[in-house]
């Protein structure tokens, strides 16, 4: 079964809330770097998988994007995305979407990726609907972080003190459970090698892969992001067909 | 400077006695599966950066290699390499190697790259000695196991029981330095997407990346071994022209 963790009313009003603050993760180290390395927008027909509030589409359009397909499982989600002529919303779970191959320039997808179980499947298709010439774009969890059983990873003293972060499991892909907000959220453990091996076995050529560090501002306003230097949260590829 | 470990006589004679036993990571984890990627060797010419005694070199031959230039900074595990019409050997570093440009139809390194500081640099000359379609092969501790400032990762309750494995500084690339038989043994931590992007930068294409488990036989031989299930001591890489 497909978690539709998004609409859980409980933590769709802590995801929104947080979004808003304009103070988060994806502010200041995963979308600087995500949108590093997008493509040339002009005139670009673009899909986005997990497009959650339609932040990214909103940019990419701005940015020249001629059209964009933004998809996402959650209703709540796509109820607060931007309307706008030349975006398009579908609400459904990615594994469902059925599109003509050779449709898109681009494919993009922030921090969706780690909820699917089954990655090659979805590179597969995906590399199936971009046109010659077209690229991916999409950040997922860092294995680093997914590994361990329980996700839980950083090992502090008595003081409260971050000491490390904590690995174990990296061989035993699938799902993990996490309490955040709420309850069982399930993401899918990857190991980067699967990750990257995924992507070039649909046919695809890698052409960089990124583990963001957080922006100046970032460091300035979230002290906590000094941690990201210690362990990286996120990983973010990009590849050509 | 450049250190020059394996001539160090204390290691020398610890690191050929654990080699001959051939109960070794090398021998059940990272030579099955760095062996696994390399392309049919019939009438190849090949590179071989940091030889060391000469086995991998002795195997591409069996495998109808047609010459083996094989190269290490070490006088003394040169020594110890099997002399054969077909292989060459050079006593430098790996940094002072000087060839033409489409030299070679496969490069290999397995476990030498973690000893040189300027990688990009390295990676520019193996991409300029290929020849065109011909590959790269190669071996490298992985960014989690040199993350670590001091490189000790397992955490242990106080019966000695492995709890995790420790990752901190990830960001941090450059020198580290550790215990291995003698002191102060340098290797350099960079980050995955730093392995992989040198790669691509130097003109190369990423055909696979592996982060092996051990054998069946492995497991059987050396318990120890189900360790590295819970994290990765390799990544190999392979790219083509």
């Amino acid at each position: 079964m497909k978690q539709n963790l998004y609409d859980n009313p409980e933590f769709f009003e802590y995801y929104t809330r947080l979004r808003e603050s304009k103070i988060t993760f994806n502010d200041f180290v995963e979308q600087p770097a995500f949108r590093s390395l997008l493509p040339s927008l002009e005139g670009k027909r673009v899909l986005d998988l997990g497009c959650g509030s339609g932040q990214l589409a909103a940019y990419m359009l701005e940015q020249g994007a001629a059209q964009v397909i933004g998809t996402d499982i959650s209703t709540r989600m796509l109820s607060l995305a931007p309307q706008h002529p030349q975006i398009e919303y579908i609400q459904l779970p990615m594994e469902e979407l059925d599109f003509p191959g050779n449709s898109f320039d681009l494919v993009v997808s922030s921090l969706a990726l780690h909820y699917i179980e089954h990655y090659e499947v979805m590179m597969q298709k995906i590399a199936d609907w971009l046109k010659d010439g077209g690229q991916l774009v999409f950040s997922t969890e860092h294995p680093i972080v997914t590994a361990k059983l329980d996700k839980e990873g950083w090992i502090e003293d008595e003081g409260g003190e971050r000491l490390y972060y904590a690995i174990d499991h990296y061989s035993q892909e699938g799902i993990r459970r996490a309490h955040w907000v709420v309850d069982d959220v399930i993401t899918y453990h990857r190991r980067i090698s699967t990750l990257i091996n995924g992507v070039i076995e649909s046919g695809l050529r890698i052409d960089a892969v990124l583990e963001p560090e957080p922006t100046a501002e970032g460091l300035e306003k979230m002290p906590q992001l000094v941690n990201e230097l210690r362990k990286p949260s996120f990983v973010i590829i990009r590849a050509s067909k």
